[in-house]
């Protein structure tokens, strides 16, 4: 499997300060890796409003069944996360897993057990063995400290070639919250509700069903607008705490305007985590931003996005700094949404390519050849047949990507 | 541009033999590639009765636009395919130079220009120089002959490592006809109505409304049943032509039961030709057979398998011999399509590795192992909901696929 950091990894990683309410340990399981942290417990020492979206996977994984049977409830107490084993495809032996593992966090914090969330991600079809993790919660739940957000993301990695955080602060009612995230994911990347694991914790003090919405409303323009591979995964979670540990009084609805500015960091933050999970893509040297405009809808221009996306032909041409817009074509005729090859425009950065259903009269190759040597390409398509847009994140394809999928036996 | 022959290329070419009342000529005329035939023509003595479906993308190349104007007609006289540039996505000059490929072929052979039929492979977005064929048609229509099947398979040829053909007999009361058939296409291939290009001849007497129903029928459990990059061609073009030069009497429905052997037979040669197609699949060294049963719908088997079929995760782990089942459980979890986790069941060859939810208890590695290493993988899914079934072919995802797509300048 390769190892190197990928070459779109963020140049320092973001120190995330401490969010009064939570706490967090990760030890060494030896789930499956040598010599890497690969659990992590975090700690709300008093329960946390929390919202979550999951993967719409037909096979869920046993851990994303667990969380939305709890988040009715509304409220957490401990979230568990581990790496090496997604826990997914195990059947019985996977639900007494996820039962076994929330009885022991719980007694080890001392909740319920429904305040417990749980998260798994590796590989598939294997048992998880909950008796490993039993023994090591009791001490985890008493060394947990504020100061482990690094930890964290770096226990949750599988493929991942870096640890992904980001912070943010917003302003309630002149208050100032903090926002922290982290996140993991590399391959089987292409959300559909979520991404394969992300994390993010407030000292706001938001009621769960507000949080819900806000949380809904951000996550198509941020982890669902990203694709490394068009493969969905059976264990996509994000979820949402907030502690209420800050001074800032209590929002109860997403629609109040004095959470404006929070939702709006939350978006920002969002959008963060899943740029740096693309970036992290496997094989990824470019990263690359799909525009389409001019749709017969957003829906519409998200289909087409999507289509560009995953597109082995787009992406291995992206790999070969080549642009070849006729591939771009392709991808926009298979979607199958309504478009006129007549009217289509595409531009790789700023060099308008076609125009009118054919090649720019003014097309400079060499302007081209410049734009796609560039670490990050921005490829815009007008579809020229009404007013929808979206906007998409994906990578290119390489040699890199058949070598961590094809080269190894999981 | 790789050019080694595919690993899984037939170890001979089909000896085609001579069909009444067709003659074929091929010429190099300087389109794109040096050395090499890229000019096709087919004459048809008497008109030929003609079917043929199309891609569904909604930038088709401006050949195919020519040939669904014409197929209202029924009759064919000449059939013009040239290899070395789609003329697609070329605006008014590629409908100029549809317009003028047409009327010089027809003044060639002496028949009106909705008797032509024209088909275009290779790059996106060139304008098409027509002025080049016009001159050779005379020519070619002049030197045409029953024997040139091979050459014609090679002329039509871009990235493909490999010349397809296949031939078939079959009785009409009690009277033998034969169907030859070439195809062409490697890379962006997930045809959707019809292959890259593929043409069918039989000396046959089949009305062609009756023929269209038979192409029509056999089409989704062949050529749409295939896919090697997921990726849908914008010239996507299978045709076939019924010459009656046999001495076997006519066919007016596609339900009479004279005709049923040989519909037989074309649904045999279809499907010969899109494994041929397959077979050839950018970079292949593993051709997959993928079959769905126990699903809802044998509509909803079909997206389980063709969602197995086009997942890179999947493709990778078969190119590196994997047994990875974990990959084909996302791969059905994120087809959408109903499926109950814990009825399902997989298999590698003979040997089940997963059932009833999780790891089969009896699974043997080395087994599996075995099968991994075949030229000829089987993967069966059962989703264990209904009754649906479904089968499609693919190949595997290698890093030579990346080189041919990612390492050359189209």
């Amino acid at each position: 499997m390769a190892t190197d950091i990928s070459p779109l990894a963020p140049k320092t990683y973001a120190e995330l300060p401490a969010i009064k309410g939570v706490r967090i340990e990760t030890v060494a399981a030896g789930i499956k890796y040598r010599d890497r942290t690969d659990l992590m417990l975090m700690v709300f020492d008093r329960p946390a409003s929390v919202a979550g979206v999951f993967t719409t996977s037909k096979c869920p994984s046993a851990p994303v069944e667990q969380c939305r049977a709890n988040l009715g409830g509304g409220k957490a107490r401990a979230l568990v996360v581990n790496s090496g084993n997604a826990n997914a495809f195990t059947g019985k032996k996977g639900r007494v897993s996820t039962v076994l593992t929330a009885q022991a966090a719980a007694a080890a914090v001392g909740c319920g057990e429904g305040e417990v969330f749980l998260a798994s991600t590796g590989v598939i079809g294997e048992p998880l063995e909950a008796d490993k993790f039993a023994p090591v919660f009791d001490r985890m739940a008493g060394s947990a400290s504020k100061d482990k957000w690094l930890d964290a993301a770096r226990a949750i990695m599988t493929t991942d070639t870096y640890p992904k955080l980001a912070t943010r602060t917003a302003r309630i009612d002149g208050v100032a919250v903090t926002l922290n995230g982290i996140a993991k994911g590399s391959g089987m990347i292409a959300p559909d509700m979520a991404t394969m694991l992300s994390f993010i914790v407030t000292d706001a003090d938001i009621e769960p069903a507000a949080l819900q919405l806000m949380l809904k409303r951000h996550v198509g323009s941020t982890f669902n607008a990203v694709t490394v591979d068009s493969d969905t995964s059976t264990s996509d979670t994000l979820m949402v705490f907030a502690t209420g540990g800050s001074e800032a009084r209590p929002i109860s609805a997403a629609g109040d305007p004095r959470a404006r500015e929070f939702s709006k960091a939350l978006a920002d933050l969002m959008q963060d985590l899943a740029i740096q999970v693309v970036r992290d893509g496997e094989g990824a040297s470019k990263l690359v931003e799909i525009t389409v405009t001019g749709a017969a809808s957003a829906r519409a221009a998200g289909r087409v996005a999507r289509s560009i996306a995953n597109s082995p032909l787009v992406k291995t041409a992206i790999a070969g700094e080549d642009a070849n817009w006729g591939r771009i074509v392709m991808a926009v005729g298979k979607a199958g949404e309504k478009a006129e090859r007549d009217r289509l425009a595409i531009w790789f950065g700023d060099v308008r390519v076609a125009a009118d259903g054919e090649r720019d009269p003014d097309y400079d190759e060499a302007r081209a050849a410049e734009v796609m040597k560039r670490d990050e390409i921005a490829i815009r398509v007008d579809l020229g047949v009404g007013r929808g847009k979206a906007r998409v994140y994906t990578c290119d394809l390489t040699k890199a990507y058949i070598e961590i999928n094809g080269d190894y036996r999981s």
